[in-house]
């Protein structure tokens, strides 16, 4: 029997054969931070490869992809070439299979030859994927060495959609262990790095996806999350990034952790460059009629109604929130001038903009949290125990506990308690229900206000090791709400200055406030989160559109 | 501290002094077992009140309401009276509170001469509510000592949506202790009983409703259902009841047992004498937005696409299957005659009918009633601690156990191994799932099958205490399939002999089979259940529809 250790190195080993020799470049030194630029100065991708690549408009290739001005096959070459770059200095991906992606997008450009019309909805687009989406033939290891060498006999649900509508899933991107961390590195393919500044995590799990879209590897990832694992990395690396409510999407044949915890059940969601990536995603997936194939996808249509902002005044005299802080912890000062200069972005749009009021956020996700301890250090436990290798305790480099676990500890729960916790939580869901809606009585517009715009985090993407806090996000996991990441600006020391503070919401507060260093934290990206509610993923993404929209002008002013 | 004894004993005493005096009517002797002409021989009622509360078709009433042809006060006053006539026959009702409903009545009437329109979709209508949907101002016990005295300080979410439609919430109505039992018996209201045999039971949990509906002191009534408890008592008193699917109604600010179990959420449905009744309650609750107050409330409109078959060939060549049986029990003579004739009267209607292929449904209840086990016993006991009353262990008159308990028994289970369940469980959904789409390949319409049709137990109304298994209900609520009740018949003894059988499935299914004598049986209702898949709400009422039109020809035939 090999060890944990050979398996997990046989295994980076074939992924390392597994690139093509003329597509390795000579890596920056490991004192270069920002490596974003890497793709155009390596010399390995043609100007139309790079015109191709940096293409952010996922709207603009879809149409150049279905009129046949774009071939299927020309466009996967110039990704699968900057994806191979990307992982070269991020280490974002996991299975690379080029041959088999390139015999998918010739099938696409076969098809729109003989047939005259586009296969689907993403015809012809490289899609990467996460590496929990069982695809036949690939491995999927979620960043477990036990699961090395085991070969799913068929496609996850998603898959199967996605190659129905035309897509060419092309890359695996890495994850942590269990990934049940907002950060990315496991003991198969180790860690990987924030591509804006590498001394900065990608964040978590869905990290290989957000260094590989953010380095332009990628036009289109899909993501996962259960408390921020798709939002994270998206506002870390500044994408848009799409937590759709709990069963719009169907998970149905991926791999997990906790599998059959479903109080919080996790979501796939999209990441990308692009608003229009989102919708076209979204749009694509649920008119392929998921239900049909994932007994627990919600039978509903995408509604072009709620996407035309039916209910929220038809988009034309719109309310949001601001929610400052969350009264768990105070927001970096990067953070605090994205939420300002949305605000001013938004007024200077015409719309309202009012202070989301107080809500004990710190008290929801506690019942979640003990749920989730419950029986996660047995799940994890037994997964680990399949190979003998050692679960993780911390993710910084140096290997060093910052003090605060992210990871659920194992603590004693029976069923009946665990009903309590549910109820609790469900309790609480009605409250801020009710909260939402008495909010028409002073919006100004007859109605609740129409969105939220939070942080997606305290901060920027933190220094390895340090992500400590979910609450951002994890708040919106536990209400369901679907919520959606857009990108703001990055890091300015030379406007974000420290601020010093006289007192704090708790440890973890003062941990986070100690950490921030502008100089540490310099070109790292800024993104922000806006919150609709629960199953109102068409009125999310447009929404999400007019701030875009509101925070292009303002940036042009 | 008064006894438990005494807690009850004054509930019913005041429950007793609720009815107006003149409307006591000398009961029939014990020995007269079917008293569904009480009503009319009673001398209560008058040629107008009943012809009003013989009605079965509610769109009908609705129509007269809205017009103003028919008064609300009128309505509500002749079904209360036939209510309380119900009550003296069967002990249906828990709380009785005329004046209160008289003066909302009026209401409805005083709005309709104001404004020259209808309140809303419920205009006027006189609704029946089991005794767990809390109400400002009434006790809301669900057949536990210890509530009584409780008063709710607002409206459940329906109640508020029922309000707002117009209706007039008029009687509430007896359940089990717990709620967790297919029979009605507690220590506080006693046991209610079939009115079509009065040594039969009337099901439960809704077995108030179900006996008064029957009786038809209600036009339609409200129920719930967590393994049966809307359709078994539906079944068993020859009416239609909607089980739909998890989340679709708002069961929010209801009273409850094992509170925090979210696998298979119970459910809140229609229970009624015409599917028209089922239709109208279902949209007028769906238009109401109920996710705008109930954070668990799917958002989803009523679709009417769904309603016109969209999905279902426009309901011009449709395919039913047949169950004959799931392998768990078997079910006796009038149930298999209902299901032939169904067969028949869809055929004769020019539909396909196949037989449903099998399935393991004896394993797919099994990790939910485990998953109950795991805290029930606990949630049960605190309930009953909290008075000092005792908890049932068989609800035979005679208090002696049949030798099946239908109660989850407590045993312990962690919270890992609770999720290892609900793999499980999903698992099988998934299998189900893809079986019901593979039917495509046989059904020659190139759809899949458009519904099942099932029993809706192996048996119609057993004598009381007898009602061990509830698998032909309880197998949709695992599946979270929308299903509805249908009547098709009675149990008549000159067909319905008793076959001999050599083998049985198991011990239930010979003690099912060793219960039956189609003398003791005589007169029951025998209804069956239609099923279609999760979120079917819409077409499953319409399909419901085509198969009564189609058994009402084949009877006239």
């Amino acid at each position: 029997m090999p060890t944990w250790q050979e398996l997990a190195a046989d295994e980076k080993q074939r992924q390392q054969a597994s690139i093509p020799k003329d597509w390795l470049i000579t890596s920056p030194p490991d004192t270069q931070f920002d490596v974003t630029n890497v793709p155009a100065s390596c010399g390995l991708l043609t100007p139309f490869e790079l015109e191709v690549t940096e293409t952010d408009d996922v709207g603009l290739l879809l149409a150049r992809l279905a009129a046949g001005e774009l071939s299927s096959v020309d466009a996967t070459l110039a990704f699968y070439k900057r994806a191979v770059v990307a992982h070269q200095v991020t280490n974002c991906l996991t299975e690379i299979y080029v041959e088999r992606a390139l015999a998918r997008a010739k099938e696409c450009d076969d098809y729109l030859k003989a047939q005259g019309k586009p296969m689907g909805a993403l015809h012809g687009l490289p899609i990467s994927i996460k590496d929990q989406f069982c695809m036949k033939g690939l491995e999927t290891t979620i960043g477990l060495v036990w699961r090395i060498g085991n070969y799913p006999e068929r496609d996850a649900t998603l898959v199967t959609i996605l190659y129905e509508a035309g897509a060419v899933p092309f890359v695996r991107t890495n994850v942590p262990q269990t990934l049940m961390w907002v950060e990315t590195f496991n003991n198969v393919f180790g860690r990987t790095v924030n591509p804006f500044n590498r001394n900065l995590t990608c964040g978590g799990s869905s990290g290989g996806e957000g260094a590989l879209v953010a380095m332009k590897g990628s036009p289109l990832g899909v993501g996962s999350d259960i408390a921020g694992s798709i939002r994270v990395p998206s506002a870390f690396n500044g994408l848009f990034g799409l937590r759709p409510s709990a069963n719009r999407f169907p998970l149905e044949g991926t791999a997990g952790t906790m599998e059959g915890f479903d109080s919080v059940p996790p979501v796939l969601g999209p990441m990308t460059r692009s608003i229009s990536g989102v919708k076209a995603f979204t749009k694509a997936v649920i008119d392929a009629k998921p239900w049909t194939m994932d007994p627990l996808v919600v039978r509903k249509e995408w509604d072009e109604g709620a996407y035309q902002l039916k209910e929220h005044g038809e988009g034309k005299d719109l309310c949001f929130a601001i929610m400052w802080d969350n009264g768990c912890v105070l927001p970096h000062p990067p953070i605090r001038r994205a939420l300002e200069e949305t605000k001013r972005a938004l007024l200077a749009k015409g719309f309202k903009v009012i202070d989301w009021p107080e809500f004990n956020y710190a008290e929801l996700c506690t019942p979640v949290l003990r749920m989730w301890a419950g029986g996660a250090g047995e799940d994890f436990a037994a997964h680990a125990a399949k190979s003998g290798e050692p679960l993780h305790k911390t993710l910084t480099p140096e290997g060093k506990s910052v003090g605060f676990e992210w990871l659920p500890q194992d603590v004693h729960l029976s069923v009946y308690e665990s009903w309590q916790l549910q109820k609790k939580k469900t309790g609480m869901r009605k409250e801020h229900l009710d909260l939402w809606r008495s909010t028409a009585s002073f919006t100004g517009t007859g109605r609740p206000i129409d969105a939220i715009i939070t942080p997606a985090a305290a901060y920027a993407a933190v220094p390895h090791g340090r992500n400590i806090d979910a609450s951002y996000t994890m708040t919106w996991n536990v209400l369901d709400y679907t919520t959606c990441i857009f990108p703001v600006s990055k890091v300015d020391p030379t406007v974000d200055a420290k601020q010093s503070r006289g007192s704090f919401f708790n440890d973890v507060d003062e941990f986070v406030h100690n950490l921030y260093d502008p100089s540490t934290w310099v070109n790292a990206p800024v993104a922000l989160q806006l919150v609709g509610q629960n199953l109102e993923e068409e009125a999310v993404i447009r929404l999400t559109g007019i701030v875009d929209d509101a925070l292009e002008s303002y940036r042009k002013k």
